[in-house]
């Protein structure tokens, strides 16, 4: 005779869709696998009357998620609402106060209350797990926090934003302009009401925090992350990027320093042969250091229907197979407030600038750049009769902090036109 | 008060030294991640005296296998001896009768006794786990049967053997022989005692029938699997795939048809852009696709004292942890026997052979490819002066079956000076 559990799914989008279709067409299978009966009891969504191809007439409904969460015939409350706080975040909340199992792919949330909610959860013994919040049907979380436990975890890297890595590699296929391709991905319905999450490096800055929590044993810590869009991308750095061997791409990286834990998440230039420049449109790709396992790549659909569902009904066997450890791999209260640092470590730097068509202004960027300490691997100026054609150059490794420096120094003389666009190149 | 969990280690080979070493530096870690403290009771191998690089003297010391396995302070046995069957088997299976986990990076054993060995685990109610058996440090295993548990997996593809891996690049690269290579290997000890294990794809047939079992809820069905080894690989057949844009690896696939279990692991042509062609030396790379999460692909080292040690103990914490799953994902007695077949999936094929110096002879080919049904996509044979240059041919796409009878016949005309070599085009 099979245990049962019950699930209330709050939030029927794309994903909640995807999972009721699961447990709908797999449930032998899922029975099978988990030794569980696995059921809905209700669902909860803003319009109760929306055709969303899916049968819910045999759950109950509830307007209120936080009604949904505590009901008596719950055991997992599903949050697949979204945003960072508001019924999400209530409703979480109460499902962990009902003593309620809580699955949940909200990135946001987590990853600005997942402190306060992890040690909510293990104070009252119920699991709070969250792989669909990160890198889709990639089964990163659990990878981390269990198969590659038992490692020192030395840095993760990670593309993790299906609509900039779609905006970048439709700039390039497509010769179009930033805007242009912003305004095609808005039409097609790839950009989140507020696009700034997506194409300013928030949505994966808050997926990235959340690996640095378990790796490193540290408080999840999204306000020390280092984040910057890519919205000052132009068509021409690309090109310029692929003519040196590189494509641009949205990388977040995390380590820990001897000073601090640094969190960054930035476009970067990446060597046309590594896996992370092959990366199209929605694949995520998540490369993890440790020290006895070296380096691990994961690479899999970052959103979507399935992918995103695959990962949530992972999280529900988990539970239905009564397994819980803790949320971000060790007890949330030993888990670390690291100081918040800028890497040391060096790297090559692709620098864009426009000069004013005016004697010496190349010297004078030279000049500055020397004087920081920052020397020149290659520049170039295309159409040279052109005085205001971009300058771009690529320049020795330096730290970040010694880049920063010189490019003070060059928007002091005043012969840039706007401030330069710097890019990091990760030789990985 | 941390719990605590005992191991007893047999075999003291690279693995067995890298976990000591994970147990003796990062104790703490494994406490603060698991809530438990993980220690070593006894060891044994088979010489007490020899200098391994870490110290064993705090540990007892047993000369059988099957003692230490079977020892009142001993949870866990962790088999690190080796071999289908011997002392290996006959350790793990007093280690079950005794009520001892057991975790083994034993991929030959479980091959061919993990369907005994999951049903006396289960039975026992002790966990046997195996997470180091398949692609080393990859989390592949707890993947499969635990984040991607939701799934019905279509298919399983992999490069899985480090030493088929290694051979193939080197003769690449090095413009080398097979033998030359394979010598070289040997001098490197990169081949296993008997080195068939490895060349005859045997070694990595063991890992993906476990993954088979797994994925389709199967008995492990070793003696089902097609197996080619890469002994009859040519410079001129890796030439020839690089100038028709691909690059040959061991590949093995498995996939659940209409009619049954089909699995193989033979050399196959990759396209030079696909992920697998780019593997180096003893790197893994293992492809799962599900109804659900679609394709997810994961890469690590694939062997070595690191990648396979952090596997062991990542299966160890999991038991300090109280996770107990099924062997296979599911209750063995539940696994079903599938009939093993092979794919009707067509594809290109790769065909080299050398002809008698006659005339007609390539009119005989022709004829004989033509009447079984199988047309040429495009053929040619260098050298044209030397009719015994070897003649190379690309198929369009015909089952394995077709093939076959075409291949038969062209051995009747007795043209052919060898049996022809023929490889499987696989275009992902």
């Amino acid at each position: 005779m099979a245990k049962s559990l019950r699930l209330g799914i709050a939030g029927l989008g794309t994903v909640g869709v995807g999972l009721i279709k699961i447990i709908q067409d797999n449930a032998d299978m899922l029975t099978m696998r988990t030794g569980t009966s696995i059921s809905i009891s209700a669902v909860s969504a803003r319009s109760a009357g929306k055709d969303r191809g899916v049968d819910i007439a045999a759950y109950a409904w509830e307007d209120d998620p936080v009604a949904l969460a505590t009901r008596d015939d719950v055991d997992v409350f599903v949050e697949l609402i979204g945003g960072d706080a508001g019924p999400a975040l209530a409703a979480t909340e109460a499902a962990i106060a009902a003593g309620k199992h809580v699955v949940t792919a909200n990135k946001a949330m987590l990853a600005l209350h997942g402190q306060a909610l992890a040690l909510a959860a293990e104070d009252a013994g119920v699991n709070l797990r969250f792989e669909a919040a990160v890198a889709g049907g990639i089964p990163i979380i659990k990878s981390l926090t269990e198969g590659l436990a038992g490692n020192n975890i030395t840095r993760i890297m990670g593309v993790m934003n299906g609509t900039c890595n779609y905006i970048l590699t439709r700039m390039e296929t497509a010769g179009l302009s930033y805007d242009e391709v912003f305004e095609e991905a808005n039409q097609l319905g790839y950009l989140e009401a507020d696009p700034n999450l997506d194409v300013g490096g928030i949505d994966a800055a808050h997926k990235l925090v959340l690996l640095s929590a378990i790796a490193f044993g540290t408080q999840v810590d999204f306000d020390g992350a280092v984040l910057e869009g890519i919205g000052r991308i132009t068509i021409e750095d690309i090109r310029a990027a692929g003519e040196m061997g590189y494509r641009i791409k949205l990388l977040g990286v995390t380590q820990m320093t001897d000073t601090g834990l640094s969190q960054t998440m930035r476009p970067c230039l990446v060597p046309q042969s590594s896996p992370l420049a092959q990366l199209d449109g929605g694949t995520n790709m998540i490369v993890v250091e440790g020290d006895s396992v070296g380096q691990v790549v994961l690479r899999g659909a970052g959103a979507g229907e399935g992918p995103t569902a695959s990962a949530v009904i992972g999280d529900v066997m988990d539970i239905a197979r009564g397994i819980n450890i803790p949320v971000f791999g060790q007890p949330a209260n030993t888990l670390k407030s690291a100081p918040a640092v800028q890497t040391a470590v060096e790297s090559p730097f692709y620098i864009r600038l426009n000069l004013r068509d005016e004697a010496g202004a190349m010297a004078q960027v030279s000049t500055a750049l020397a004087d920081a300490g920052v020397s020149i691997d290659r520049m170039r100026q295309d159409g040279q009769q052109d005085a205001t054609a971009p300058v771009l150059i690529e320049t020795h490794p330096t730290s970040r902090q010694t880049l920063n420096a010189a490019i003070k120094a060059i928007e002091v003389t005043g012969v840039a036109i706007h401030s330069p666009v710097v890019l990091r190149i990760e030789n990985l």
